[in-house]
């Protein structure tokens, strides 16, 4: 689009700021969204504070009232800007785009209704457009990486913890029984995980002696296996690392890429490297 | 089995859809398992929530009669379709098939027996299946070979972290004494795992300054030896990884090794690799 | 300064002690200063604990002039010594040392003032004078490169975790409400923070089925990303340890680099390394 | 001395059964004692159980008995079968078995005196010889060289762990001050490391909205720095286990060692290697 000679049309330019980021308006236009979206947030959260809320409950209107009118116009630039408007209205961020705009439109109309604290929330989900922004920063690419080369190992291994919560917790509910806090097998699973996983809230707690065993059992077996989880990305980010230290350069005979650093020889054809 | 003329018999088909995975109907038949068994374990834990069981107690008994049928049956055909039936049913396995689809069985001669509560825990044992099932999962394999390579390393410091909280359970024991929790040195012990292990409930907790100052110690050092484990299981996996891309012949003309897996000439010389 | 033949001046001399760290001299006044600054952060912790106070409150009184003195002596020092004071006054530590030096004088004038708690934490400030004094140390530098090169991953995990802990907390203000303790959108992000951080300190806990299974996912969550921090940094060290145990030179002859330092021939080809 | 013609006196005899395990009888002797004490401390633990220790207590005392006997005569042999025993005597765990085989000796002297129960903890140092059995491990050798060679990194994490304690327990202690339990400076910093090593007792919890934020900040602190102990073993563990990687072999011509695996030249003299 902007290789192309012809001058571009106001509808091309405006996409080139909304939905690029080459641009040095376009850039802008994004740190100008970021911001925005921060403020909605923390107003979603100062008016959730009742003391906060009661004395300056009209300046926070206003500021709503502000963002909802940004994003609203927004919401319908980035309509019109766009070739295929539907295919952006029906996209997940489409979708939030809406959701999280409306809220302040229906509070309009179901004054007074008692949704209002489920309709403010809507308006956190913008929230998800920050992370789409976070696609801009390298450092979360290689993270992405890593993590989803190995994700088959942490499915079994969450798996496994699961399996190990729902077998503990059982026993526990068994051994210590509704009276000291273990009510139901759903709860002692819940503690289970509270304890495997080190949090440890202390809103139940084993008080039998044998109890006390097992969870002891339990917090060391927790305290050990967060290595897995740890050991399975360390590995791969040390392989994804050590794929930067093999050469990009690719085999000028047969193509072959992946060389040892260094390498004279072509490991696939035998001829010389450059 | 699979490679024979003569048509299967009818046992040998049974045999190849319940102990195998290899065709369709085997994998279909390990589905259905998985489901069922999931289920099973759904309907312990609602039935031990009070509430629940009191409103939908016949639609649970229901149930719970629909997949101790299904598991009566799967057992049977197990026996009957092996060769060596005696090897089944004494075998890990064997044992807990039986143990988790009698207990329905038992409650009808045990009625109104206390005992029901062990009783319902034993279908939870069928949990164990799933681990079984669990083989089809290569990821987990490696997890497993890393982790038995790291095996011994992990003992020693399991066995390091025990004696830790014995030491330190018992100097609390000492100096925090009766009045502020530390009843005696087992109940101390066990605040010291809770403590090392980074689990903290907050139910024993030190009140005076000299227990709080060793209480940081401790905590210190459970935060810091963390990294033992994560480390043993981390370089244990870069290793396996590393081992899994190399492979361990080397050049015949230089001796040079490691070359990436599939070169067909040295990366050194030049020379073929066989 | 000390390569110069003509005699140095009492000036140069008092410089050579106070900032650098190369003679005799220099280093006995760098660990003089140590004592001094732990002396005066035990005295403020002290003079806080109130029982000790009340006991000992003319002896402390005595410790906190006589590092009061040692330390204007030292801050009068400092900027008589140096060629251009203003430099020294204006920078990070010169502020620090005026700031750590000035309570116990203001205290003097202030006498009942109700801010002499703020104005004893300045003398707090002293700790950040070890961290220079930290500089000495070898291993610091190591660590700090690491991180340094860790930077923009780590930065990325803190955004991610931020986002997930105002999402979650969001969703169980509106699950668990004001009458379990998250009574404003704020309290309930923060609750998800102590969560997620495996902290677990309980002071808030969800009670509602649907809270208890939303916090086990957090907890879940928490324990297994705890993995990304710690792979991101033990990548980052292995890599740099890795460079620094080769060279970075390569053959003359067959351009195979990696050479162990001090290497002096290569390990490849035999010729001789420059 | 095993390889002495001459027959070997029943001293040596002695000496090769309790100080040595490379005989048969050295090996059955070491699994005697390390039974014998792990039985020592269980009947340390049982006797502070207050319940058990009134409804056992002639038991527990008779076991007491027969243990002291045995270790008493344990010492006297070791003092009798070594050649220097004033060398035995006077090392470190020369003292520790008199210190932990004479409580009961001392009770017996200093009968109803309300001491007892530090004496009683003496006997608890038997655990160290435990460790000392454990030098047979070779898998602690191995961890040993790793938490050996990150030593100076693990120290300046911890002073640097330590500094943020002091700072942020100081900024707590004036944030929330003694009405919601920061009573004192000391007390503050002890809540800082239990918040930062992710432990979380619960026992002090921040109040204010600004106390939340800061607990907040350190608690990410302390759930993103674990990474660094942990980096530090890690990447430690993988040099290691890469050492193993290297050649054992020394060069024919110029003892230089430490070749990598596979490399045909010395990377120090060129000559050809075995």
């Amino acid at each position: 689009m902007s290789d192309s000679i012809k001058k571009p049309s106001w509808k091309e330019k405006l996409h080139e700021i909304i939905y690029e980021a080459d641009t040095k308006q376009g850039k802008f236009f994004d740190v100008i969204l970021l911001i925005a979206i921060l403020a909605s947030i923390l107003l979603v959260m100062l008016e959730s504070v009742e003391s906060f809320d009661n004395e300056y409950h009209t300046l926070l209107n206003i500021g709503e009232w502000i963002i909802t009118i940004f994003f609203s116009i927004e919401y319908v630039l980035r309509i019109v800007s766009i070739k295929k408007p539907f295919k952006y209205i029906f996209s997940f961020y489409g979708i939030i785009d809406l959701l999280s705009t409306i809220p302040k439109y229906l509070s309009f109309i179901l004054i007074g209704s008692h949704n209002l604290v489920a309709l403010r929330a809507l308006r956190l989900l913008r929230v998800f457009r920050i992370l789409k922004l976070g696609r801009y920063v390298g450092a979360s690419n290689k993270l992405l990486l890593a993590l989803n080369a190995s994700k088959a190992k942490i499915a079994v291994f969450l798996f496994f913890v699961s399996i190990v919560c729902v077998i503990l917790g059982t026993v526990m509910y068994m051994i210590e029984g509704a009276e000291n806090g273990f009510t139901n097998i759903p709860k002692s699973i819940y503690w289970a995980i509270v304890t495997l996983t080190t949090v440890g809230f202390g809103d139940i707690a084993p008080q039998t002696p044998l109890g006390q065993l097992i969870a002891s059992v339990i917090m060391i077996l927790g305290y050990s296996i967060i290595a897995i989880p740890t050991g399975i990305v360390s590995s791969e980010m040390t392989k994804t690392d050590a794929e930067i230290d093999t050469n990009t350069q690719s085999c000028p005979t047969c193509l072959k890429e992946k060389h040892t650093k260094g390498a004279t020889f072509c490991h696939n054809c035998g001829s010389i490297l450059n």
